[in-house]
């Protein structure tokens, strides 16, 4: 791994104005750990470890240089960023020194941060709250001088939308403001988004690109990597079972069932689309608020070898899950700017490298790594 | 998967001749299960679960079919095969009543076994071993008829020779005579077999291929889908850990240092290539008879994600050593004939899927894996 | 351990007179394991491996042998016991060679078994079953001069009865007929047999003893020893989360999410009693009919260490419910049958040792192991 | 638990005067961890959980309190205690803020640390060093007016010492000193201290308690609670295989095959005594730097059940060394003054609890728990 910097030197087209991320649900756990560790990597503090994006093949690929980006967002809560660093400090998710070191650009991004919505009874329509928070992108944009903002949504988990809803989903809602600010879009969660007919046709009108959907960090990064295993083995896979045990926000918002049948649609996306079926087995997230922002993920594998062998495979994985979003984020939004400025616009199934359920694409983790390797060098030759 | 059999489908190129299968161990569980497993597949009575060549991207590529496989072999112990077979079955390996449907296969194999060798106090130099082995290989080719007979590896693990050792391990005699016969070899095992230079090139004057070395079978297997993982997102692997708990002769043989270390070395090698360095943590391989042909392989991986956060990746992995090792067998077997056949000749590191220690070839299964299909192709392609 | 079968030596106390045993789920796999593997014990082609009652403490207890016990029972199906038998040995559940070695025992058992009830839409009345019920245990006792019958509820985890409910729930009906005929009652499920008011009091009106309930054979019977640690050392425990993957009807019974609370109430109770107040945590039960007769259940412990540290132990039990229920349930027999010969009568809170949900007593394994000690030497001492 | 401290109120029978606590290896990882973790806790910064002499059953037993320990000791190496803790800290043992808040206690203790020895090429014979050491734990508590010192070993677990060794091993040769100063002894590691016959008559000479050896913190605590349960339940232990993963300076101390070895006798003692027959498998200790301070074991059991169907248990616990040592050591610490103020002498097998390998008592930890209790009332009682 290369970790030079190189993709950022400047120089490189594109670099030189500033590029805009904004995130929806700026006062949480991975968009606080984004903006802290994106501080931390930039100032040469930390190594670039899990952002791709600072890797060798990504060199000369004219993404906007990580002292480039300038964040701010929505959020419904208040507590200041620099005060949330030091609980995240305290959870054992940022290192010792970390925060105070970057205090500074913690508290610019805090002063970027605009109240959210709907709130509990918000009067405002669906068209208002879409106005309202698309000023705020303008704003931003026009304020700090940017080439252009990525609006990234990383608010918790929604329930699965009733057919009948009377209005759209808060992240639709953003969605749709990003879209009427010209503003390409990343949606790292399972909420709908811009997965609704009209805002997917309404951001190809813009000639916007997008990605989504559903950040692959933990249990199902590791699903995209053994299932092909046992396809190419051609081994047969009895059952797949996973339980996840997860504290903090993302725990307490699965713990709704609606939310966790949304989460887990994309889980099994992967197994689907490499097995060709959908083996025996549940998926289970629970809340465990003692393990705070780290989560374990246990997987059972049942599978039949030569004459029907039976044999089993399970996998552990404990990880903190901002410190596993954050550099996939900074990816994203730095390889979503560079498409929009490429001209690119409409979905990127070559960004599924990323995503549980992405737009399309292969399902391995391989085949999406080198469909990744392609997209940089398109860019690279990109004006 | 694609189980129809099309890739033996009569008339295919080579299909008409009989091809001979020669196992260095051929009392041994693997051979055993490998001959049973043939004649099961081959009669229907089991889906070829676990033979990569019986899928669909083999259709067509004029593989020997199995039903045109001959098998024998040397050995050193006497117990016959239709006798193996039922300990196999009290075991777990075998499924019930599978060993008295093949018992006439077993029997057919067990009458073409020979003594191997050196034996205890054997009068024999290197060069009458050898020259026997190979009078025994070409008299099975002759008695039955056969286009070719491919000569593979299944003994227990040797000790990795002395430097200054007088006589050829027993591995590399046998590999002398196939070379002497104008046998293709294949080395399922970690011992030296051809991997010396004389033998090596001794092969590439008789233009025969030949593949290896130690199939990967269990935790390298892991390790190969794994490792690539890491480095495709930028993870930093601080220690990889690994205990190995296996009965069986594989045990036993493997609880002398010495042919544990050989053992070692194609484990290693998988993180080395793919991880660009050696991490941390050792490889243990303990014998516990208790568990008979069935092994369990625990993996332990500390890794850093971003700004250092400390994360955890455990895997254990639980399988019969026989029927993972079976089908990888029978498809080398048919690989290398067909190569053998097509005028391809020297090492194939086109079948870097196989083993633990390749004849070069990327090193992640998924890599590994696309190099075998485009091998498939190649074959298809030739006469 | 000695397995000398002295507790079962002619001569001691009771052992004259032959004792019946009546199954509810007479044809389940335990009820069958139970019958073949008593059979198998008694002809010594196997040690009593799982049987407490067969280890030296119990010599000289006066005990029932297991070749004076006489099974009999209900169930609403049909598929006979020796063909119950073979499929558990496809299943891996009995050993080779065992079924066709009993085969004897398992008719004999088969021709005492009834047809059980409430049937669907039987007409029935509860009255009228128990009178059914009672009548077939009495005529099982008469017809085979029985010195008394324990009844044993094998039978399907119930759903928790509705507040509401118009008739008894199955497994008071069947606990209700052994009361009314005067027989012992052993509750190895977690449904309500005879934890009612009324029929507490009748056993007790009729001086029968009774134990239960829900057999302790796997993740709780870890949990019984692993809580009292934690407590030992005074180590605070967190978070607790299981998840249980079972096939077999036990699953496809327990998907039933009122029977999972049944069951689940128990496995909390353990940690419950032990730690002094329920950590946080969930258990699931999923049914994966892959995993056959074989159960596996994970478990993830989060506790506090010195300073808070926190520290994580994780469990992994793989077994077989059968095999670790059977002996459970010849021990349960045999001491409850004995207990009635001696003239205890009442619930037997020293029988705690064996279940999840115990009629009062210790929640430790271990002070349940001397309970059930000093419950034998009180045996060795009646009548 | 009670965590009142009712164990130190003032008034009660020896807690007038002060206690010296001597730790060989005074600033290792567990003695700052033990320094810093009496201070926070007395000082009411932290509960003492993992503290068992904190909790009720030791209530007016007259141990010292917690406030009058006065802690010193032998050390080979420089680094100040503050600054350990500040390592510790970043190593995520310690907590936050704790270190700044315990610094002035940090600082007296470190005031109270003598060089240790040999030195290399140290010129002292072996009674030069008793001496010399035994004239440092005098004066520390003719220095300090303390009632009574207690020595207790902490050091890295040195290799078995060979038979023709010319000089005592260094943990001897401490001991010798504290026998020769009139201390009570405590040896938490596996090195041989006070365990030869020579010492340990000096030390019934003497009238000293002592107790030891080798502190059950992880894999053994875990063993000596599931070895009984397999035999209560009288189910065969076929093999029981074990990996530990440690950093730190006791993994690299153990990865010295000596040390290892002296460490390994007592992992297996505990269940050669408990299963009364040692079962196949083995027990690897691995260095693994990168896991700092933490530590990780994984236990394989392979066992027998009814009808010898075959079972598995895995455990896999993940510890802070010193934070599950820290506590025990204070608890022995306090026990061993008490007793020695009790005027009990000689071993205390009814400390058991806290060793691998005990000065005798029963193996299971539940019973060893009981023997800790009887130990407590005796205290109570005593003058």
């Amino acid at each position: 791994m290369n970790n030079d910097g190189n993709a950022s030197k400047p120089g490189t087209a594109g670099t030189t104005a500033r590029t805009g991320v904004w995130f929806v649900g700026a006062r949480g756990s991975v968009a606080t750990t984004a903006v802290a560790g994106c501080a931390a990597v930039a100032a040469g503090l930390h190594p670039p470890t899990g952002m791709v994006t600072e890797t060798a093949p990504f060199d000369g690929t004219g993404l906007p240089p990580l002292t480039s980006l300038v964040f701010g967002g929505h959020d419904t809560v208040h507590s200041p960023l620099p005060k949330r660093a030091e609980h995240l400090t305290e959870a054992g998710v940022l290192p010792h020194g970390l925060a105070p070191a970057v205090r500074a650009e913690l508290q610019a991004a805090d002063e970027e941060i605009r109240l959210g919505g709907p709130l509990p009874d918000d009067p405002r329509s669906d068209e208002e709250l879409i106005a309202d928070f698309s000023a705020d992108l303008t704003s931003f944009r026009v304020r700090n001088a940017l080439a252009r903002v990525v609006v990234v949504n990383l608010s918790s988990t929604e329930p699965v939308p009733a057919p009948d809803a009377v209005r759209l989903p808060p992240s639709s809602l953003y969605a749709a403001a990003a879209v009427r600010a010209g503003c390409p879009h990343v949606n790292f969660t399972p909420s709908t988004g811009l997965r609704t007919p009209a805002l997917t046709e309404a951001a190809a009108a813009r000639a916007l690109p997008h990605a989504g959907r559903d950040g692959k960090t933990g249990q199902t990064l590791l699903r995209a990597v053994l299932a092909p295993m046992f396809v190419q083995r051609a081994l047969t896979v009895r059952a797949w079972s996973g339980t996840n045990l997860l504290g903090g926000g993302d725990g307490a918002a699965l713990a709704d069932p609606a939310a966790a049948a949304a989460k887990n649609a994309g889980k099994e996306r992967v197994l689907a689309d490499t097995l060709g079926r959908t083996p025996q087995g549940e998926v289970h997230i629970d809340d465990v608020p003692a393990l705070g922002d780290w989560k374990t993920a246990w997987d059972h594998i049942a599978f039949d070898g030569f004459l029907g062998t039976r044999m089993v495979l399970q996998t552990t994985w404990q990880g903190c899950d901002s410190a596993l979003a954050a550099p996939l984020v900074l990816d994203l939004a730095r390889l979503v700017a560079r498409a929009h400025e490429a001209g690119l616009s409409g979905p990127l199934p070559q960004l599924g490298f990323y995503f549980k359920d992405p737009d399309g694409g292969p399902a391995g983790l391989s085949e999406q790594f080198t469909a990744l390797l392609s997209f940089a060098d398109r860019l690279r030759e990109a004006p």
